[in-house]
């Protein structure tokens, strides 16, 4: 939906996240179910050789920067970005690799303790992943949204969820996390933690907004911008049955159906819709 | 200067970096000199009982916020926000502590390796005292600043500087300092900052700006807020000859001087404006 609206100017085939079978390639790759990294890095530069290489200033990134993407009957793509899925990890579970990664990408950049206070902003599609990721790690989250019907969908996981309007921020949580894709997102988490606290950011807020950076300095919160993550570790997760995130499909459209698909994503009564490209 | 323009909203007797000899108090700080640290906190609260009392709520902070300043002939102050001052370190040195304490503070928020790259945006007081303790974290150093006198003063101490007009900001920095005071300081850091690296906040800008956050999540960018800092550290830096502030005194002046001490330290070829209170 943000590719729709302009993010990074891409024109093409849209779409970032898809579990497939390969079709041609290297005889050890053949026919495997394969999950796939969406950032295609030149292999070469400094940032690639220095571990660095998802931020390869040469990459191109499949449905979202000079890459076509996976709304397509078939796609190629590196060898190197492949993953193969776990016979035991279902279609409906791996096609989540991608966006559970990112959510797991967070435990990695932030130490978190059972007795922390995390807080989670936004119950989208994102949002849910990051909070049944978290919920491994603290035994007080909170995720806040606005769709009642969102919020049920965490609260049968055993995620304890407020809505945006019942929530007061009261400086007092160790970690938020703003995964809301809104412009209030960051306001909202700097209200909610505490001074020496984090936020992280996982929102690409495309649009500049009014920001007064002073109560960063004065609080000296840190901010942690966060976006890929390990691909390993979310298939890992699967595997171990220790996230459902089947759960949070909402329906499958046919991709002979074209851009009815888009306008289910934008219903926010729905969570996760997929695409069959069978179809 | 800041608080002159309305920061906090204070009005009374300014001033917070002080060293002085104590006239009234408990028989052991009786005639000592001493430095304060400048939040008087309750002690009592969840922040202060939990480690963090420079963020209780219910502070008042020296000279910024409901307690009176120290450009005074005497002033009251909490006897535990007392650092007696070694022998070996003189008047003009001790005087430094509280912003060479805030520097310090980068160093216990920020892991700098001998080899990482560090631009310090801003040669004014704090820029100046930042790029001092830095020096002794790393070999990479390259301070930014706008004026020619103020980069000298710089380089005297062995410290690379750069005009702001010939610094071209390359991503290619691992830690990026931005102690310049101003709204543009903040865009400098996001085109000097490498991804994954980075970016200490220490100016609290009080005015809000238009700002795009997306970067910080495209190039996962850490975005770290600073204020105050370990007074002990910065005495013992002081003790041990590490860091020699006292080049930074532009000019010494009576507190009869009245406000043309705020003239002298606004001219911007002034580093620091010294109030001698005994005159």
């Amino acid at each position: 939906l943000g590719v729709v609206k302009g993010y990074m100017g891409f024109t093409g085939v849209m779409g970032h996240e898809f579990v497939g079978r390969v079709l041609h390639g290297p005889a050890d790759w053949k026919a495997r179910r394969v999950v796939c990294e969406i950032n295609c890095v030149c292999g070469r530069c400094e940032r690639c050789t220095s571990g660095l290489s998802n931020h390869c200033p040469n990459r191109t990134v499949i449905g979202i920067d000079g890459h076509p993407g996976c709304f397509a009957e078939q796609i190629a793509v590196p060898v190197r970005n492949l993953h193969a899925v776990p016979d035991p990890v279902p279609d409906e579970q791996a096609v989540f690799v991608e966006p559970l990664a990112a959510a797991i990408q967070i435990t990695r950049q932030v130490d978190i303790g059972r007795a922390d206070r995390v807080v989670v902003l936004g119950a989208g599609r994102l949002g849910q992943l990051v909070a049944r990721v978290l919920k491994h790690s603290t035994d007080d989250l909170l995720l806040v949204g606005r769709h009642e019907m969102k919020l049920q969908a965490a609260e049968k996981q055993g995620i304890r969820t407020a809505g945006s309007e019942q929530f007061s921020p009261n400086r007092d949580a160790d970690v938020v996390v703003d995964a809301t894709g809104s412009a209030e997102g960051f306001a909202t988490a700097m209200q909610a933690v505490r001074p020496r606290g984090t936020i992280v950011l996982k929102s690409t807020v495309a649009l500049g907004t009014e920001i007064n950076l002073a109560p960063l300095v004065v609080d000296e919160i840190t901010v942690v911008g966060s976006r890929c993550g390990p691909f390993p570790d979310a298939l890992g997760m699967l595997a171990a049955g220790e996230v459902d995130p089947a759960a949070l499909i909402s329906r499958v459209m046919p991709l002979s159906g074209g851009p009815a698909v888009l306008d289910q994503a934008r219903d926010p009564e729905n969570l996760k819709v997929l695409v069959d490209v069978r179809r």
